[in-house]
């Protein structure tokens, strides 16, 4: 669960809490610029945000990890290759087109970093792009270069917020958490909000600090940090192909414990990895499934996501049904398919604290059915209501709660323990991708 | 593709095809019966419809597959062991509810299928008995056990057409299948419509036929048709827990050619698939992928069941959207997560007969754009249009032609090859699968 239990009145009291949360790191600077454009594969109007994250000053640590999707796009890719770089002194990233497989993708992505840091005095090989948006397109190279001079203009210190909201798509409200430890700070943004079962990942994070920890160290952090935070959380089981998460020190506050800095960003990963799932496309319930008692924390984290990506359950949630056989339906499958030997006899499964299931058979009654009913009721973010012509969008631009449907499977077989985070199947979900590009 | 190509303007002109298709096997009865109950977990009125198809004299000659869910429902239980009795005399089939995990299932299942023998004159173990609709519930086994000489006085021979009926849950109309031939028969009948990932399989099929092939190859006949069949579909990914395939054969016709058998048995097996798929909840367009010049068959078929499972993607095609960026998304999710060997570079795709990706890029243009909505719009089975509240639901009660929405996959480095057909993800499967059991 959250390391936090926030609740929003409306949009106001989370937008005041965000900004009290947004204080950058020493050592970093933001600035955004936005823009109109028409794309060459469909001439109509688009709007593009560019998004700079500058360093005072360069620095060798820095940490990333990226999508596992067999078509990188053309950002992954050369991000992969600036892991090897000796230092990094920005970030550019760009909404609206995921530059994914688009023909002359990388050489355009390079020449966009290249423009960028000729307004930072960086070598292009010191600044790492992103792209987030429709797959297929071509980026508007020229407009994204001609715009780049105002970003850069607007670079300031103080707050992450415009970069928080300068990186969205279809997410409701910007995310950022942070953590502050040892006389510095660690402060995070995500990007969600479809597309997403990172592998790792299907969003843009970027996490920044102050706090001196060196490159393999962070890394190595990184890459603890990110499973059963990034890798346990899943909108649609879709993977994109330009999920990153980057970590960047500006080494500005000596780092006195390491140990307290991994559980700090731990912290951060977790709670912005939650913040991404309740910010999720058309997401009216989270879903925390925690596996407990399993032979392996891989089976525990496959089955946790195998009932979060279940769709027939996930259509239950938003309905508020407690239609509890359907979650026994996706444990059997995943168990079926992927763990055949597998001894379920011993599984026992809760909803909201609720046994529905031991001993091999339903344990069900009315009463009980009520309870579900009322602890999914309870979870719900915000109430279904279509417009007069059958669209369905969010009725909230904030969190209004952080609470989940908890679900607890033991499978009474092991000492493996894992938690994902899904959301339910909405008619949200499928307003906004039906029609998403135009 | 289906091996027919039909249109049908409205319900009449489909029920006046299914009643030509529907002539019964010689050998073979079926009658049905009708009745409300309240469910001892959810007391609210529900209906249920009891299914008869009884054989004239018991045959040896019977195969069936079954779920390879781990949770198997007590019907897939009882069933897997009637496979090594001699003979079957019959079949008997309730709606409604699953009997899966229910206490006592499977001794309930074996005194429903007891009370139906001693009605035929058989003995409860030669009767085989299948359940589906909600899992977790209890079978009314008095309702049942009372409405079954209701049933067998209903039996008759003539038409398949009331078990076609009798069997439904959610499907928005009965599917026969049916192939003559050397002075037989083969007639199936499909029960859809939800929790499709047969594996094998998600739903109740029934093929009987009068022309006499023998046990041991029937057995072997249906283990192969089922793979390209039944085992290449998906509606929405849930692998059901109730799924069987069941073949009989009365024996009353000798059978000439069994080379010639199989194939009608195949194509039987093929159409009804399709028609599974078609007839998905919330289904409005279904979508062929056809994989081609694969490593293997099987990751031919997953590659596909990947790309008809794509949350994402599922929903661009109900908005008849050319997104075809989701489905590279969803080839690169897979080939990343399953098979990262592959060399993706040869990888041509194309939709309704457009080029839209080769040489490792997008090949789009605004023309192409229209040609690709274009089929989109062609292969759609209706349009969807909310009630006044909000609630989705099929505007048809037939299938009103079978124009698939055609996806290419070359991967340019294999011989093999596999086509999956699936659905799209719409408003109309939300709807129906948020307010099942109410």
């Amino acid at each position: 669960m959250s390391s936090t239990n926030l609740t929003f009145a409306n949009r106001d009291a989370h937008r005041a809490w965000l900004a009290s949360q947004a204080r950058l790191p020493a050592g970093f600077r933001v600035g955004t610029t936005r823009f109109d454009f028409t794309p060459v594969e469909a001439p109509k109007p688009a709007r593009m945000t560019i998004t700079l994250i500058a360093l005072d000053r360069p620095t060798p640590d820095f940490a990333a990890v990226f999508t596992k999707n067999a078509f990188p796009g053309a950002p992954v890719i050369v991000g992969r290759q600036r892991l090897a770089e000796p230092t990094l002194g920005a970030i550019v990233v760009n909404n609206k087109i995921s530059n994914v497989c688009a023909p002359g993708g990388v050489a355009t992505s390079e020449r966009i970093c290249a423009a960028a840091g000729k307004l930072l005095e960086l070598a292009g090989t010191q600044v790492l792009p992103s792209s987030t948006g429709v797959i297929g397109w071509t980026l508007p190279e020229p407009a994204i270069v001609g715009g780049l001079p105002q970003a850069a203009a607007a670079l300031a210190s103080g707050s992450i917020l415009p970069a928080a909201e300068g990186i969205v798509t279809t997410d409701l409200y910007p995310k950022i958490r942070r953590a502050d430890l040892g006389g510095g700070s660690i402060v995070g943004i995500a990007k969600g909000a479809g597309m997403i079962e990172p592998n790792l990942a299907t969003m843009l994070v970027y996490i920044l600090t102050d706090l001196a920890v060196p490159r393999a160290e962070l890394r190595a952090m990184l890459a603890r940090v990110v499973e059963p935070s990034f890798n346990s959380i899943s909108i649609d089981s879709d993977t994109s192909t330009s999920d990153t998460v980057v970590v960047v020190s500006s080494g500005k506050v000596p780092c006195a414990d390491f140990a307290a800095f991994e559980a700090a960003l731990a912290d951060v990963c977790r709670d912005l990895a939650e913040d991404v799932v309740r910010n999720g496309e058309g997401v009216r319930h989270v879903i925390r499934v925690a596996v407990r008692k399993a032979a392996s924390v891989e089976l525990a984290r496959a089955l946790g996501k195998a009932v979060v990506n279940a769709p027939l359950f996930k259509c239950a949630v938003a309905g508020n049904d407690a239609n509890v056989g359907r979650l026994v339906q996706a444990i059997g499958k995943h168990v079926g398919a992927h763990a055949p030997g597998t001894d379920l006899s011993r599984l026992r499964a809760r909803m909201g604290g609720v046994e529905i299931f031991a001993q091999g058979v339903f344990q069900l009654d009315p009463t009980k059915e009520a309870a579900l009913t009322s602890h999914l009721r309870g979870a719900e973010l915000y109430t279904s209501k279509p417009t007069a012509d059958g669209i369905f969008t969010a009725t909230v631009d904030y969190p209004p709660h952080e609470r989940c449907v908890e679900i607890d499977i033991d499978l009474g077989s092991g000492t493996a323990e894992a938690t994902v985070f899904g959301g339910d199947l909405t008619h949200e979900y499928v307003s906004e991708n039906a029609d998403y590009r135009s």
